[in-house]
């Protein structure tokens, strides 16, 4: 058992026999697809398979009401975000994720083009199957808010005018709106439509902690906990919420040129050391406890069974847990 | 009237004030797309938009049945078109189409990267808004068979191995399948379903032959056609029609390597020549008139208004003549 499956083992035991199933079921479906659709698909695929991942977002779709029907869902929503993953590693020039090579570095920049827009494209086929236009459009409203997010973040990069706001529109659109839509999909696959609004923003609200403590991290390390160089956010110019906030009580930092102090890995951790001196980290971090506990409280004015609500309010946890 | 418009005058005036008020919705629409999903789509895919093209798919899907509520399949299809245009032209690194800064050029690669997902992911958004997950079906089939297409490309490239089977199977997939889409689309949204398999056959053939006829104008040019230098696939180890057929019959061609042959323009140039001499692109250009009087066959099969069977048979002729 790897550590991400100890940190879902309590969540997998409320959910008991029948969601183990549907995972496994999600799993052998998302193998199914890497290898029907050509060779080149199937080795590019089956290596971002293999690399794993928590396979959360398949998770919070079963939990939020989805079953047999909701397979596909499931497969979508990882299959999204597996197409998000190939294609970020080719703008980062990304050698190696979870340990593997990437798709980039096995077949060359074309090719993982071209895999990720074969994993979209699989996600909308497999969604198309269900027969359900409500799920294809909650899909395709996620897709559209990764790639403005994308957009944003590198329209956004090295700048000093980021503001808390900007950030957090960022994070809702590149992160939570796929968590949000995981959500939706469940509950239009359980055929319980009213709560699609009040799940989805629980997903909506753990996506955003999700991503700001993955951001806070980046400038905490330590390095063996999150398998990449300390800083390597402000390495890319990318601007998150610890450096927003940070600048407002440095004078010094405000005016800093990121471009020119994050040049080199050792410019990056010193400068996460001038973060961190700020308690910067630690506003951030009591942000990101503000949505989980927003997340919490929506699940609370729903009528859910007792064991689907303790599962989902662990997934909570586990976004900040992964991070304590 | 540019060239294009000229092109397509005939077809138009077989379709009368109708088919040119929905292509003239259609263009609304795309504009609207462009611009309703911020700052950075509206600059980036204004500029695709405004670099034009034939619009050949939204007007297949019209002339396949498709009235006003075929128009989101219409702004779909020329959506995705427009996605993998703006794909491929980071993978060829193009600085230019059509005369206009390619989003490559004028954002880089990953604002280009992602302006192609955003166009994708509203491709099936607009599709999924009109309710039909059989649309959302061809249209993803579609879509996974140009990914593959361009997978299969990039795993040919530089290859002597390359058979005309193996080429016909990537015209079909990387162009013929989204023609086909187009006029399924058509059928589908006209409640003709039944014409659908015949449609789509016609779309295929139309979409095959144009492949190979652009292929052979990159060998045969001149350039003042095509707008780009002669031989620019030999250049970038694409392996067409007429080269496959060149090694046949020429066999210093055959054992060449195309790496070392074609390295520069002049090189490139010279191999042209030389694969013109053998009749590879006569040989080429007689299979590709093969197919479009395929694609005319199968509408015989059909009873269509005469004067959309006339209108779809000038769509057929006219891509044969744009290379003639």
């Amino acid at each position: 058992m790897n550590t991400t499956q100890e940190q879902l083992a309590p969540v997998l035991a409320e959910g008991g026999a029948e969601l183990t199933r549907l995972l496994d079921c999600t799993e052998a479906r998302l193998a199914e697809v890497a290898r029907g659709h050509g060779p080149a698909l199937a080795r590019h695929a089956e290596g971002t398979l293999a690399a794993g991942g928590k396979r959360l977002r398949p998770l919070l779709v079963f939990l939020c009401g989805g079953g047999e029907r909701a397979l596909p869902a499931a497969a979508a929503v990882e299959l999204l975000h597996m197409a998000t993953l190939v294609h970020d590693d080719v703008l980062d020039r990304a050698e190696l994720r979870r340990g593997r090579p990437t798709v980039f570095a096995d077949g060359g920049r074309p090719a993982a083009t071209a895999t990720g827009d074969l994993l979209f494209s699989r996600a909308f086929a497999e969604l198309a199957s269900t027969g359900s236009a409500d799920a294809v459009g909650a899909l395709s409203r996620a897709s559209s808010a990764l790639a403005r997010g994308e957009l944003l973040q590198r329209a956004d990069a090295w700048s000093e005018q980021v503001t808390p706001e900007r950030y957090r529109e960022r994070c809702e659109l590149k992160t939570a709106s796929l968590f949000e839509a995981a959500c939706r999909l469940g509950a239009i696959f359980g055929a319980q439509p009213a709560t699609a609004e009040t799940l989805g923003c629980f997903g909506e609200r753990i996506g955003l902690a999700f991503q700001m403590l993955d951001d806070v991290l980046d400038v905490s390390g330590p390095t063996e906990r999150t398998g990449k160089p300390r800083g390597a956010d402000l390495l890319d110019g990318t601007v998150t919420l610890p450096l927003i906030l940070a600048r407002r009580s440095d004078h010094e930092l405000r005016l800093l040129d990121l471009r020119a102090s994050a040049a080199t890995q050792r410019d990056a951790e010193a400068l996460c050391e001038r973060i961190a001196v700020t308690g910067a980290l630690e506003d951030a971090r009591r942000e990101a406890l503000t949505h989980v506990h927003e997340a919490k409280a929506a699940l609370g004015r729903l009528d859910l069974p007792a064991r689907r609500r303790r599962a989902l309010e662990l997934v909570a946890d586990g976004v900040v847990e992964r991070y304590a």
